[in-house]
């Protein structure tokens, strides 16, 4: 054999191991792939110092787009994201919510239940844990791409969303849940808490 | 050069890539490990149909500490969490769930709001946000194991919340949010819906 074949074969064998590790998705196997969607969940937390730096429109929009892919009650995807980039509307919105911390931040993006898409009656209120699923995938999108983020509640505080409705436009059909905050960190250290508490866990029954 | 050492190289090279193309996190770098990240969000789908295999414990503790792992409201953690394996405990509360799809489901994990971590006041309705992200993780670290799951809703559904807290004999001060119905797939190969839609994205204003 020559060496020019041996090295070929033994680096498609590596390729090919490279390839399998991090693709493979086995039921309860803890693959790569399930590794790395684990620590990003685990290791994901809050940031609020960020360097200033602008956040792609592309990198935006795969974010939404995360936050689209969570699942709704009956499908109704009743939810509306305005995506804030200009530093006018950064400003407006910081000097509205006390917590928001925007005034470094690349974007943010504000989650909003749209009330023509939501479901009728006592079911109108999933629009709050529909919302809060998407802001979650945000979330896990931000931190995957190393950005940091941090989710600043409105919903129901009665100062904070008829402020944001007014600095964005929103129609009254349209109730602003959060502003997500989003930006490059300023440290990229941060450490996520360990808020794993087995007391709060019942097995079948409390 | 021998034989040997060229391979050496050319293995320990291929590896380096391996091991790099798996575990870097560059900010807005679409890394593997974001790639990972955004296709398990991507890919997740509500999944009903399941083959009756059982789940391992370590995997459901698992999932449960990814849900426990969401940002809270002002850190309050307001939440319990109930893993159900139990055989007559899942049909139990099939037979109060009429959306539940637990007659051949591994497991179930109920996703509780507890009101005496809760905060106070018009502040306390946060729990559901706050439970609302944590159920979102369980779905998609689930997903990235190649389990199935569906959210189930309980709260606020009249109905259902009493008798999910019968079956469970939750304590007064702690209300089911959801059962997250857990199963292998009786079809691994799920397609999830694409709920892409430009129309609910707005930028910097409505």
């Amino acid at each position: 054999m020559k060496i020019r074949t041996i090295l070929a074969a033994g680096v498609s064998a590596m390729m090919l191991m490279a390839i399998s590790s991090c693709s493979q998705k086995n039921p309860e196997a803890a693959s790569d792939t399930a590794k790395d969607v684990i620590e990003n969940i685990m290791t994901r937390t809050s940031i609020r110092q960020y360097t200033g730096e602008a956040i792609g429109r592309d990198t935006l929009e795969t974010l939404v787009k995360a936050g689209m892919a969570a699942p709704t009650a009956v499908n109704a995807q009743p939810w509306a994201f305005v995506v804030v980039t200009d530093r006018a509307v950064l400003d407006s919105l910081d000097a509205v919510h006390p917590y928001a911390h925007l005034k470094k931040a690349g974007a943010a993006i504000v989650v909003c239940g749209d009330m023509e898409k939501a479901l009728e009656g006592e079911n109108q209120a999933y629009w709050i844990q529909d919302c809060s699923a998407a802001s979650e995938n945000i979330l896990l999108a931000a931190h995957a791409y190393g950005l940091g983020a941090v989710w600043c509640g409105v919903y129901p505080n009665p100062e904070r969303i008829p402020s944001v409705k007014q600095v964005l436009g929103l129609p009254d059909s349209v109730m602003p849940l959060n502003v997500i905050t989003i930006g490059h960190p300023e440290n990229p250290d941060h450490q996520p808490k360990d808020k794993w508490n087995p007391e709060s866990v019942h097995y079948n029954h409390w």
